[in-house]
């Protein structure tokens, strides 16, 4: 049976470092035996004798059984029914279990609202940690999170604040890839179905088309450029319908991602244009499936479960050592080509 | 913030039933203005005194804000990466969000040693009440539970115990709907890719395929059933491709799941037979995205997201009144027919 107490107010890694004016790093190098030696002797001695004062002390042997521990982990996602989520929070389990550790889940529908109930009862449930996996928590949220004693990581998205760990991806060099195929296809005329604005993925994604399509030199036509209200099947339907409806000349689409360009094939099929003969269609994450579609999806591959297990190492290190190194890694994209894409050579609409 | 407070330990609708010896949903009327005449006024006048010698009170506008209530009920999944459980949990959560509570979930990737672990967390984290989406608990630790004060709901299982609340698939009646679709189309070699049989699904399933083989008068070949060790799409390539093996002819395949209906699809390709053109195939749960599939899956649809809406319904109930009628639903299946089965007449394999 798991233990029942609360997490009590001993001194943390933080206090000690706070107290002497260094990095939690830097303390937690000093008090392993292994690294001491990396520190300069004037500061090891600083630390320890704040250590001392403080009353902290760090037992690595006896860390994860430690009673006031929960061995749980809160993680919030944004979207279960949004298939690049499973993956990942496989990761995120295979590497808190390395550590003894459970995660326990919530998911928050992408309400900002549920957000912040989910995180507050998380706390009050007394977690050791919080993975955030959405993309639309408000900064004001993390930092009030990164300012308690909870250790957070970010996984999907990151913030401007260097000091929040995060596991995010690439979405600029996912983009370029996408862009970079489709141009090299002969593609000139190429829409964006783009996601929700108001969430970091879709925002990034969209400047990032812009971008890489004027560093190709390829028109940015505005009128080509759709912006979906969430990464859904059916927003993909409908904003390719209307792009539709404006008769406006297009060869290739890039979507925001997978479920927007599975709903491009459903607007697509509604209609009598084929994909790729018609119309040649991109999306973004390689989720689970897309290979099985008709036809099997042209897609920018995330690593979604080692983004996860990267997420989880992060976690343990924050709480066996009050930091981790690096605090913020970016996971590298990769272009994976299938039935869905193909040169404007071989165009017939 | 939701509550801190521990869970106390004061008198339950279950004690004051007990002492009285009715049953709790006795106690519920009572104790309820709108339903007080629907009890004899010599029980209600019984249950009155009882429930304030032990002091029981119960004031139904505070019932969702009593600080002693977490609020949280701990969902246990036994595999999040099968889609036909985010639908579910999506029922579950927003039945649960129309009572104030959230959902906190944990995934045993099917390990029953995991089950135990979650389940001790969960409980140890105070939760109000727990829903295990499992088919492999064992009845031991769900007579555990059962035997405990935190209310539990089954959902996509029942066990024999009928004092054990349960939402779960009419699997007999799903299973007859495939075979009797399969018949009709002509087919009589027909092949089993079962579950695996220490799951209450895919033992359930086998056992209705062969008592509906027999009540059609149809053959079944026992070289023809195999058994996968998972639901996963890799064990449904391997089972079908051990069968094709034999050289046994058959012209159908009912699949113990989708996800072992897409393995047979994997099998079939990497052998070049066609599907449905060289054989039929037919699934069980209509998960997302099989309507997208090459070819379209014919299967069997279960309610996923009513499932998970009616076992919150039930957990709300048996929270505020400790009972619920019925305490057992099974779910209604219905036939999806869509392009992976066609009759034998223009099978051409």
């Amino acid at each position: 049976m798991a233990p029942l107490d609360k997490k009590n107010s001993r001194a943390t890694l933080k206090d000690v470092a706070g107290e002497v004016g260094v990095h939690p790093s830097t303390v937690s190098r000093v008090l392993n035996p292994k690294t001491r030696s990396m520190v300069s002797e004037s500061i090891a001695n600083e630390v320890e004798k704040a250590a001392k004062r403080l009353g902290y002390t760090v037992n690595p042997f006896a860390l994860g059984l430690r009673t006031q521990r929960s061995l749980t982990i809160g993680v919030l996602i944004p979207d279960l029914t949004n298939p690049v989520f499973p993956p990942m929070i496989r990761g995120i389990e295979h590497g808190l279990a390395r550590g003894g550790y459970t995660a326990m889940l919530a998911d928050s529908d992408n309400r900002a609202s549920e957000e912040r109930i989910i995180v507050n009862r998380f706390k009050a449930r007394q977690v050791d940690g919080l993975v955030l996996a959405t993309a639309q928590l408000s900064d004001d949220l993390i930092n009030e999170c990164a300012d308690d004693d909870t250790p957070i990581v970010l996984v999907n998205r990151s913030v401007d604040n260097p000091a929040v760990p995060a596991i995010y991806n690439d979405d600029e060099g996912g983009i370029r890839l996408a862009v970079e195929h489709i141009a090299d296809l002969g593609h000139k005329r190429i829409a964006h179905v783009a996601g929700p604005q108001n969430l970091s993925t879709g925002f990034r994604r969209y400047k990032a088309f812009v971008a890489e399509m004027n560093r190709l030199g390829l028109e940015v036509d505005e009128d080509l450029v759709v912006f979906s209200d969430s990464f859904s099947e059916q927003e993909g339907c409908r904003k390719l319908g209307a792009l539709f409806e404006t008769s406006k000349e297009f060869t290739a689409v890039i979507a925001g991602n997978d479920l927007l360009a599975l709903g491009c094939y459903d607007a697509m099929a509604a209609r009598g244009i084929s994909c790729p003969e018609d119309l040649s269609v991109i999306g973004f994450n390689d989720m689970p499936f897309v290979d099985k579609f008709r036809p099997p999806l042209t897609t920018i591959r995330i690593p979604l479960f080692d983004m996860g297990l990267r997420a989880a190492e992060l976690m343990l290190d924050l709480i066996n050592t009050g930091t981790a190194d690096p605090l913020r890694v970016s996971m590298k994209p990769q272009l994976i080509v299938r039935g869905s894409t193909i040169a404007l050579d071989d165009y017939i609409g």
